[in-house]
């Protein structure tokens, strides 16, 4: 269950209005790593999470914090679109490039959807959507999407300081600076956590017992000049394993040439006929087969054998 | 340029169709982290990175691997695919629990849209789309990305091998599982290169001298009993700067509370007039310095003096 | 069935074209509370109605006015957009302020994709679709949400026809304000035939016997300070059922901590075993169940007791 | 800013996991009015509020609610997600109907992306987005919204109560239904303060004074023999003005044929010439008109008489 | 303007309910190649058709025919749905086959959502957009499109006909079938009248005297081996024009090596320094050719040469 | 399997930096019919077609080729924004009226997401998704939509050509035109070696026996005064069958007038009871079938006649 409280986590005081830096920083209230992302992300992680205590309560009081996040964004926003031109200004842009300015690179939506607010939206206007969240239940996996969410978000967020020069913006973005490379740090912690209570090795692995063995330790190049060699990544030991590190031309490793099967000739698809008569969807051998069972559990159960 | 050849990368070869099984693959080709997904991503950063070289060639490599892992991918789909049930069959179904299953559980589009084909889709009929993908010009933040997306794409494919018991499909994941684990390493290993030579020291920190001090150092609690204290995300030392990581409870950091400005009238928001009269959205003030602006330009221009 | 006639439904005469007005007006076209989806919730709603006679009849006529004013707003934009900047036009924009406004904030689809006509998409670009509309079979539930489609697209018109001072245009647009005003009533007073005819006390309370009583009745704070106590929603009787409101701290109304169950160890997910093994994912007691009941259901019908 | 707490704000034990039902609860989460919409929607409208005091501490009293439902939800599923099968199972569900069902009718993506637990999806997989939720900053229109989306969210409750007999999820539900009942009144309760406070005399009529007369009080019937007449809303007098109500055919009011103007040629659009040249998109009267007033002002400035 | 009437335009009388064919019926509703898109992309070619006469008129007519298939095939699919499971059928399902197949293979919104009838979503429950619909206001590339979406649907819709023996089902979809095969041929004869009325040759060639030659007229190979050499598209002359098709080996047909600049440095991409410092995004170029054209203007203007 | 070169198929050198024009160029790149959609269609029709030889190595040369094209596209973006506008310009913009073009119509993801570089989206931002494409498994189909993909992605070409002057960018659409041209032309050889093999008339017609007879080959008309019968296609024969085509006033050709059933009572539809009571949803139908079967099914097997 959660509470508010009517302050703001930290301060959002743009000096004055601006609409088309507010139209920018969409990107990071609703975009593909804004704070919508953040604060979804975590709160799915730490409502999911199966380790209780310290694991879950950290992901839990992250994502409490980053829907304060949002919070300061939106009010943000809000701030930033005091006065945005709401009505015709045809001759007054004629002779005013600030004005054109804005007219043109304003986000309609701020007046017309919002009446001077935010969009859960990105900077082109594109809704936030459940699909840029992350929560697979396997906390290495997610940790390392986590710190990925941070470095780009932060990325964002460095860029978009540059695009304003009102103090009291560069102020909050200061403070999500700072965050953002807590953040990062914390989640690759949290890995280092996660190695010392013994859950991972630190490369995702399940099934490693299951794996090709030449494929796990080996940089295959498409490309014919490719430096790619030159790298770490294609000599000396494996991370995992210690093993060493193969460098080889790209090449097919087997003689299956893309054959698809004979149609169906219910599907009314265009075929020659090269491979024999197509199967009928008739579910055959799954009829066969369940006729089968059916028949084996039937006798077993009648005769008591079950 | 590309160029392609008859012969897959690896082998494809069902022992025999599956419509149902065929029906949850979709999600490793055409889901968040699906083939596509890592294809798109890597392709993108190849075509744009900006260091030439090792770094580029590498991930073009990566990239025109993954297009080969697609068409692996597709054509086991249209094997799996033959003879899925594409007719009427409910009296068959009646008296069989198996067709039951794949009546049920088939992905209808597999029939009536591809013909017995694969979708450009995720395991829930998902349009894969352009917003799963990673392409910032950053390569910390993108190998950061990179690691997670084949960290989460070998937990998938780790789950859908167990659903499964086809030695021919769990012979070509168990080589997909093999080259998850060698690109999680080969990032990982991308990382430590980028810091060798120099470009990173392993967090994205952009700005670092605009950030503020504290909140760079201190892990926030929003959570009566929480137990986040105890993990190595909230003691010891951060990772740069080597200073001691704070715990404290979270707590309103400014006196900031939310109030939003009066609105400009034409938008019709509802208001009491607590603030004072709106400020219309005529852009005065963007009007006011434009035009002075568009005079001092005009004079310096005439007198020759810009 | 339906048959079309030449003639608008009302005249769309704007005076002049203007391509920046052209891009706003699209969110009155494909947005979210457009014409394109009051037509087809009203259609859709129609279609599905289960009532035949003045409801069914009521719902069918107005959605096919709605056809038309997409019709006419289509048409609009066609004339809106005549001459707009197709070629490039760097050096004129260099000393045109108003050029340059035009080409920031043209919709460019409306030239690439259209050749000069609307998109059907919203003022941010994004395609209507079908998640806008509302159709659920209960009168009353989508007679709210039309009202509320109706307020939404009402006050989004009137916010754009201060956006424009072209005769013509704002012509049209006095029309259409009419329409949503009277529509939003038409839709209120559905309600109050619903109610007279006895579909409904206008409140949906369908299983009203199953819902727990206190929750039913109260406000709920979860704010320090809120003066929401003062507002008539946490204070008199209830609309329906005449009870009296009580206002409250929120707070957990039960001991439920959120914890979750071991998970199913061959989905990976990150356990520390806290909760004993996890159930894997046999479907045993569905099994179980399923095989007593097929026993059961033979011997009945093999015994023709069934 | 927010604070969590681990108590649920009520109950979520289900009996039984059931995979099957879990599959249809995701309607409740991320549904076009499941508990992410309304979580989203009331916290970005109290963010919004130009009011202070309790129409803002309302709104976000709930909105925090909300946001505990979501929690609530995304419990539940965890738990009715515990031992999903996660294998392969084509010989047992040859056999067995229950299994055959489950199996057909599981959401895959529980087991494969999330490893059993929610995901920000609907019922049928399609990822929750921004563009469900309504923030427009007026306060009827929004309210109208409002009670639209928890008499819908309602019904879908009530619908989903009756496909599961596990009696601790019902019990839960039950809790549901009784909120959405009270937030229905509560919603138009807050109307009637609205009223009372002054601010909306209940339709949503900005601009009234720019409104043409007739389509205002007019109902018109664009179907052969339609019944429409015989309801409240073609009858009796409007809701606000006090006017009669008509009732009569659809006809088009204009004589406005759907001309639209000669294209530009650079657009290659397939035109007869029939209407003369097209007008190439070069700017022109923009051009004109900026270059004039350019004119006007730079003389203005430089005269001192601006 | 339009009219409607109570009768169908062809009868949907299904002989029973069949909810699992209703589920998949939803493709020819709400698809990619359903009749909402055929409805919608026929009546916007119609609105923005600029050429007066038979053309604008046939593409209305078959617009306004789409509405009514749409109004068709969601009456049907209300009538499909008349006593779909809408309870909880756990034990049922356990001894029945066929109800578990019902139950695995149902589309739960369709109970959820909208209470027995129609969504406006594909078969995998995608909502429809607009996106799928094409209008670009160049005949010839429309009717092509309209070609292809008319022999797409009808291939689906044959599809489906076989995917049920409902004979009043069967009925409705040959009526389908009739009107995509004369649809096809309609619009192929649309595009011999636009030859014959002189407005294109049958191929978009818009700019035709800019193409380079070379291209125009090659197929190039990507591939060893490959046979593409066979067919007609690799050999005789081309359509248009009379050239001889070349048949080459693809190649790169320059130099240019995928070499990107040096970023602006405020934008924080990892770079080498290799291509000399970035250029700042300061805007440079423009803001000088801005400047100079500015001057000229002012000076034209002023001493009343322009 | 595919392999890479360094060598774009050809140059992409613009003489400039343009970031409007960079803008613009997003359709060309993520666009419903830019390059990323014909790349993805036509491999995924070559991987999956049935016809090995000529036909399957003629689409896959193709969509070898494409992804080529998209190469170049997004390495001509990388160009083309090179310098563009990265920091606060607010004071220069106040007086330049080209730097306001630039930053009113500039994509802010280009500086804030990609650093730089192009996005997988649409000229108006919103990403590519996988429901643009068409890979039906019926050829004649497919290569409808092909060439239909091609005149409307070399028509946008054109229009797009017009808007810039820079040479380098002119250089590469011209070779883009040509490919354009060609292309169509290849799509429609191959229908005529279609229909040369044998595989097809042209028209798609499966079932062609299942159609009914009149609505085969006669236009409906659904427009007073409409001179449709002016057309080809409403006179003369029929491309198939050799039959006159007929002209005639659209009309309802069944009494069926839109009843829908009573609706299950625990739907919670509104519902007047006129068609008796609904039906419940248990599936009683399924049930009783699917009993008769089981009990019909065992005894054959037990009886060993089955």
């Amino acid at each position: 269950m959660f509470r508010h409280s009517k302050e703001l986590q930290f301060e959002v005081r743009p000096e004055r209005p601006d609409a088309l830096f507010a139209a920018k920083l969409q990107e990071l209230v609703g975009g593909q790593f804004g704070e919508m992302t953040v604060m979804m992300q975590y709160l799915w992680q730490g409502w999911n999470c199966r380790v209780p205590g310290k694991y879950k309560d950290m992901i839990l009081d992250i994502g409490t914090e980053e829907i304060g996040h949002v919070e300061m964004l939106v009010t943000m926003m809000a701030r930033l679109l005091e006065g945005a031109p709401s009505e015709t200004q045809a001759q007054a842009a004629a002779a005013n490039p600030a004005l054109a300015a804005v007219l043109g690179g304003q986000n309609v939506q701020h007046a017309i959807v919002t009446g001077g607010a935010a969009m859960p939206t990105n900077s082109q206007g594109v809704p936030w959507n459940g699909g840029y969240i992350v929560a697979s239940g396997n906390l290495l996996a997610d940790f390392r999407s986590n710190v990925a969410a941070e470095a780009q978000s932060r990325l964002q967020t460095a860029r978009v300081f540059q695009m304003t020069d009102d103090p009291g913006v560069k102020e909050t973005l200061r403070f999500n600076l700072a965050r953002d490379t807590f953040h990062q740090q914390q989640w690759l912690l949290g890995i280092e956590q996660l190695i010392e209570d013994g859950f991972t090795d630190g490369i995702e692995d399940s099934l490693a017992d299951e794996e090709k063995t030449e494929p796990g330790r080996t940089f295959y190049s498409f490309h014919e000049g490719s430096t790619a060699h030159e790298g770490r990544w294609a000599q000396g030991t494996t991370m995992i394993g210690n093993h060493e590190i193969a460098f080889e031309e790209g090449r097919p490793l087997s003689d299956d040439v893309q054959e698809v099967p004979a149609p169906d000739p219910l599907l009314f698809a265009t075929y020659d006929g090269s491979k024999g008569p197509g199967k009928p969807g008739d579910g055959t051998g799954a009829m066969v087969q369940g006729a089968e069972n059916l028949l084996h559990k039937a006798k077993e159960k009648l005769t008591g054998e079950g």
